[in-house]
């Protein structure tokens, strides 16, 4: 059974095998921890390096993570062996590695921790991982009770795997005074230029525990013997052989042999995590055990406390109420931690793409806007002064530009207007125009208006003589690599995009009373969108570009990637398409992208490579930027859905988006619904059997856009200059919702019913009508009723 | 139980579970492939890239090999799934993954092939693996036999790993038209630019059948089901389900569900490995059974003919014959087999590192001169106007430096003349050094003299104010990179190995008529020892090198890494030590280094790091450079212990090398005797419960020098300018051997026999003495009979 707790603090699963990849993530400000219900441990990483403190078993590539990935046998998990002296049955919690099906299982995914209980044997085991505020470690708690009406003879065997730390130098031994085991590995190099960064990692892993165990082992091979990681040997035994390991992979194993009479419970606590010397290790023991243990307080119970307080401060700024109770559930909870997690991590790298950065910065316009607003001035003052931005944001003096960030994309300008806007929607601090930051190449301060008007040049300059965007190697959400890596290519989203960002700038210089800016701004986009009409409608739908050789692609007579998604949202936002264009796109969208899982990126998928085109032809069809329900670009569709009000093509296209309690839904995509994953498997039209997988990755800039769908769309409660405009576009079938939003500190109690006596939206404030819906002049701290009568 | 089959031509092990990593390897021209007894693919890999084609089944770094590899449940492997229809009761062949321990087992090591025989459940499963000669693929045959007296209902499923191929795009399907299963991958690149490497690369895997299955699974994860690796769900069923994978984790897995009569055997085929495309697959099908099938030549079992073909190629120019039966048959049959591999594969990398190009191709003199010679000119043609030699050689076209090769070494030019001076000794071809061969930095050619003497020239530069060599980022054999890169810091065993290439070079120059040339380096190489006893030498033995900032190390004073084997070695060949100095460096060696597995490289083994020193003390204690048995290190030492007469020291040592069949000998070394691997634990006196192990690495530079040891030392059987000398070094409680010597093309049947008439050694050829012990005059083709007199 799957289902959300009561409380909504947890999603739950009550069986490992119905939805074998189920999971929940955790994170702090320095690792993130993806766990799944048989106790695999998906990805975890930590910045700085080395990255991983429990590896594969064998050299293990070190990734972030990976999409549908598959598990195997020694794949790094934390797991609870159990036998039964008398008997000397084994199982093991929660699932793996013995896979013996319990007589009751529940795998929890809270906001603050996940939780396993398992019963077996007349016996429950319960798990749970939190981690503190801020050191990359993890907190767990084990605790097993005795439901039998029976004097128990047991031995649990909490078992952490570390793996192949390193082929240079790993060992591991337990260690009396730390009442912990402590694994050692020199992380190698090759250069001497790269010893003063390994020397002060942290590359010792350690399990700590709070009690004394009798026993342990740290050589993973002694462990297993022949009976292998489903049945170890040394586990067979009375008692583990406290051996130590010595160039042979470590393995962090204790036993805690005891005696439970009927209903007794005991509890074992352990910190398992990377440190960089035994120093350290005692410093933590001392933190969180010893104080506790010495009668001072609970550090470890604390760590969790202020852990639980931590994601608590991510809440959203609405409190939904509607028709459907699933929608308010993950609204209410999960959507907005998703969206701080992005925020308050940056995705655990140092070299955010520079997109990225300010989308997952616009969402946290949201929650923290101060943070947003420190992120827009860290990213402008990378800026060139020739207004290019970056392709990534560093973000430590010891960062570089790694991996897709060393190809050159040439979209980085138009998130800024576009990112900007939604802060100063929710905040109205048009003070931060007036800031002024330095550039990459150059000290000297200019205003953040300044920045943004030369990036607004420079996506004017780089342009061909038909006035069309540059792709160069690649643009956003398509790493399209070879259309223009010669210099000719052009973008057709690029172009389009690049209008809209002229539009919202022009916006923005408008209300920051710079209307000559504004002015031009407004023709430019006025220019752009003739131009892209001129070259890149298809007939039908716009087309994606067109290559260094003149190619248009992206159009009705490709037999692969013949409509992209991302020109028809972003067309609906610039303005390019006229009604007649709209209706048209939106045909076209439904025939030939939409599926039951959402709303394909391009179709169909491309099968083979296409030269022209690049690196995305390369990936699997239907994952990734080739032909997946890529949500990030849905997400855009959808709101571009929203400003031409297509409200019920909108929350159609919404909901299949957002992962729901139904459980042959849950099943289909392989999902608890707890986040939005980048992708669910496309495809469909050419390999149904696959579709709408998820893809199990929770790092996706479709959350802030989710956001906006939602405050400045469905709910129509988006900031402007002058207050609140209230504009909801629910579905037709609705009657009623209600709505708390904060905004700007104060909390506005909406209630939206339909009303067969208004003819028009019609807004009231603590009774009194607002003739412009938009409310004003709302006051910090100032609760407000607020009724809302929609036209039946 | 283990031994060496009655013909030579295996090494065998009768139990999966007293030697767990027992291993054999085998290699062609494209590949080579190392498998242990239970199944697993320890090693495999491929030039060029993309180097796998079986993968683990999450993302796994690409590594060559590792020593002391640990394993995991997943790991790449070839196994064979054997079903009882009627029982239902599973085993598999040859142990893993099900792990039930068979009534029989047996794997042998060939050759050219390796063999596993299982007998359970009265059946016999017999499997073996070649290759072809050119081809990067694996032969396997199959044959099941029914020993029982009735008849059985039987499904056997040979499981090949496919694993986790690329995060990009993977999938697999059986194709009906191949006979086979066909799993494609898209090699993952970044930048465009490298899009040309990867388009071409052979990244599909594939598993041909000579017969039709009767079903079968490509898909990982519908095989294993809940019953995992060790008792698949999909065998559980009556047939295999024909699935495919789609961005899933593929695999090969037939099934072949038969009757069998009393006694009846039948023998299934498989090709498995990588190609470009189907057709190239298809091409490989008819290639090696289309044409047996439609009665022509059977391409199978022709493939694995001319593979025994050529590695029986790899002969030695000894066959010998002594009282200690185990020297004869690692020295007959797999010294010169693992020679073979070395110089003829060049370890499948496209930039070995100059020295070992020049050491493996030293080896292949013995073998095939011609190679050898050729890669001498094609290293020198690499070598910089300067007289500097490039860290790694390039052997294709789009090869570039990588790795280790990137980091400057000073030690290359020494090995020039060294190893040339065994294709000398060998083929008397002294027109080498006429040939006239370009530079890396100049089209100028000059001749292979003018070449070695300015790389000569270039080591006499290359020092300090005191005559010491610089040492940069590292020299031979320790990459201490930290010990002179700020252009300071000397290498004391590199001043020495220089003296030493002096004197070989001056002999070199004196028998190729330019005696003026020798007189210089005569000259210097006596000014390069005094320098080294002035500076070098500790009152017991000689200090490793001295650091950028004056520090001398490997002395008494040092705690760790007190004493280095190397500079102790090389002293004995450079003549720096006089007869006190070698006496008491031996002791030295005795007391420090000695252990009952060999001498150690450096002790005691470095426990932390010493950053004056650098890398090598990041390693683990007792393993690779630091404080292992390394025993090409070894092997100079023993050379050198040869050079000064020490025979009855040198041949314990070398005894101690060599694996021999002594069953506790390999138990603690965990290695059958089939190869010298590179390094033998260390740190005995530290960690004695760990010393001794098989590091299973089989790519060394030792086995030429052994080679050496044999021909130039213990049989003193080395070749001159005039002819043949015998000078022999036999252990005195030797009596008789004799010794097959084919040299330029002569075959000498030789006689040593102890004889208590003579004073001094006395040679006899067909009869007549020979005054001063050298073999003249020999005529290539035609026979000899040698009698060799040594005094009891």
């Amino acid at each position: 059974m799957i289902r959300a707790s009561e409380d909504n603090e947890y999603y739950e699963l009550t069986s490992p095998t119905i939805l074998p990849k189920a999971s929940g993530f955790l994170w702090n400000e320095k690792m993130m921890i993806h766990m799944n219900c048989r106790g695999y441990a998906v990805a975890q990483f930590m910045q700085p390096e080395p990255g991983k403190y429990s590896y594969a078993p064998n050299l293990e590539a070190k990734t972030f993570m990976q999409p549908e990935q598959p598990y195997y046998a020694h794949h790094p998990g934390r797991f609870v062996y159990v036998k039964d002296e008398v008997s000397g049955e084994i199982f093991s919690a929660p699932y793996e590695p013995v896979r013996v099906l319990p007589d009751k299982y529940t795998f929890s995914v809270g906001k603050h921790n996940i939780v396993w209980k398992i019963e077996h044997h007349e016996l429950l085991i319960e798990m749970s991982l939190s981690l503190p505020k801020e050191d990359p470690m993890e907190l767990w708690r084990v605790k097993v009770t005795n439901l039998s009406p029976k004097n128990r003879k047991l031995s649990i065997y909490p078992y952490f795997t570390v793996g192949y730390m390193s082929w240079m130098n790993q060992s591991g031994e337990y260690k009396e005074d730390l009442q912990g085991i402590v694994c050692s590995a020199i992380t190698p190099y090759q250069k001497y230029q790269d010893y003063e960064k390994i020397k002060n990692l942290k590359d010792k892993t350690f399990l700590l525990a709070d009690q004394e165990p009798s026993a342990w082992e740290v050589n993973q091979e002694a462990f297993e013997g022949e009976g292998g990681i489903p049945s170890p040997s040394a586990i067979r035994g009375e008692m583990l052989q406290k051996g130590e390991s010595r160039y042979e992979s470590p393995v962090a194993v204790l036993q805690y042999r005891s005696e439970m009479e009927p209903g007794e419970e005991r509890e074992y606590r352990f910190i398992f995590g990377p440190a960089h010397d035994e120093a350290e290790i005692d410093q933590i023991r001392r933190q969180y055990f010893i104080d506790k243990n010495a009668g001072g307080q609970d550090g470890f119970a604390l760590a969790e406390l202020e852990y639980a307080e931590y994601v608590s401060e991510g809440r959203g700024c609405i409190e939904i109420q509607t028709p459907d109770a699933d929608l308010d559930n993950f609204v209410n909870h999960w959507l907005p931690r998703q969206m701080y997690y992005h925020g308050q991590t940056n995705r655990l790298t140092t070299d955010p793409q520079t997109r990225n950065y300010l989308q997952d910065n616009m969402g946290m316009s949201y929650i923290k806007p101060e943070m947003a607003r420190a992120a827009f001035l860290t990213a402008l003052s990378q800026q060139e002064v020739s207004g290019a931005m970056p392709d990534g944001i560093i973000l430590h003096k010891d960062a570089e530009l790694k991996y897709i960030n060393q190809v050159p994309h040439t979209d980085h300008c138009v998130w800024l207007p576009i990112c900007l806007s939604t802060y100063l929607d929710e905040t109205n601090d048009f003070t931060i125009l007036e800031e002024r930051v330095p550039f990459a190449d150059s000290e000297e301060l200019e205003s953040v208006f300044e920045h943004i008007t030369r990036a607004m040049h420079w996506l004017m300059k780089d342009r061909d003589e038909r006035g069309l965007n540059f792709i160069n190697q690649g643009d956003w959400c398509d790493p399209m690599n070879m259309v223009g890596y010669k210099g000719k290519g052009v973008s057709g989203w690029l172009t389009i995009a690049t209008a809209y960002a002229f539009i919202i700038w022009a916006d923005i210089c408008e209300k920051g009373d710079r209307v000559n800016i504004a002015e031009e701004f407004r023709l430019a986009a006025d220019e752009t969108n003739a131009v892209v009409n001129q070259y890149l409608w298809d007939g039908e739908w716009y087309a994606r570009g067109i290559t260094d050789d003149n190619v248009v692609f992206g159009i009705s007579k490709d037999q692969e990637g013949r409509i992209f998604i991302n020109p028809q949202g972003w067309a609906l936002l610039s303005g390019a398409a006229d009604e007649e264009k709209q209706e048209k796109l939106i045909q076209a969208v439904k025939e030939q992208l939409e599926t039951p899982y959402g709303v394909e990126k391009l179709a169909p998928s491309f099968t083979s490579m296409r030269e022209d085109v690049g690196r995305v032809t390369q990936k699997h069809p239907g994952t990734a930027e080739n032909g997946a329900v890529y949500n990030h670009a849905a997400a855009f569709y959808i709101y571009g859905l929203y400003a031409v009000g297509e409200k019920e093509n909108a929350y159609r296209l919404l909901r299949k988006m957002l992962p729901g309690p139904d459980a042959e839904d849950i099943l289909r995509r392989g999902q608890l619904p707890v986040f939005i994953p980048n992708y669910y498997r496309g495809a469909y039209r050419q390999f149904p059997h696959t579709a709408g997988r998820s893809s199990h990755l929770f790092n996706t800039g479709t959350v802030p856009w989710v956001y906006r769908c939602l405050i400045d769309g469905l709910f129509g409660l988006q900031g402007t200059k002058e207050g609140l405009q209230v504009k909801p576009q629910l579905p037709s079938n609705w009657q009623e919702v209600t709505v708390k939003r904060i905004f700007r500190g104060a909390v506005l109690h909406i209630d939206m019913k339909r009303n067969s006596g208004v003819a028009t939206t019609e807004v009231y404030v603590n009774g009194k009508y607002i003739e412009d819906g938009i409310i004003k002049d709302l006051k910090s701290a100032a609760e407000y009723k607020v009724l809302v009568k929609i036209p039946s």
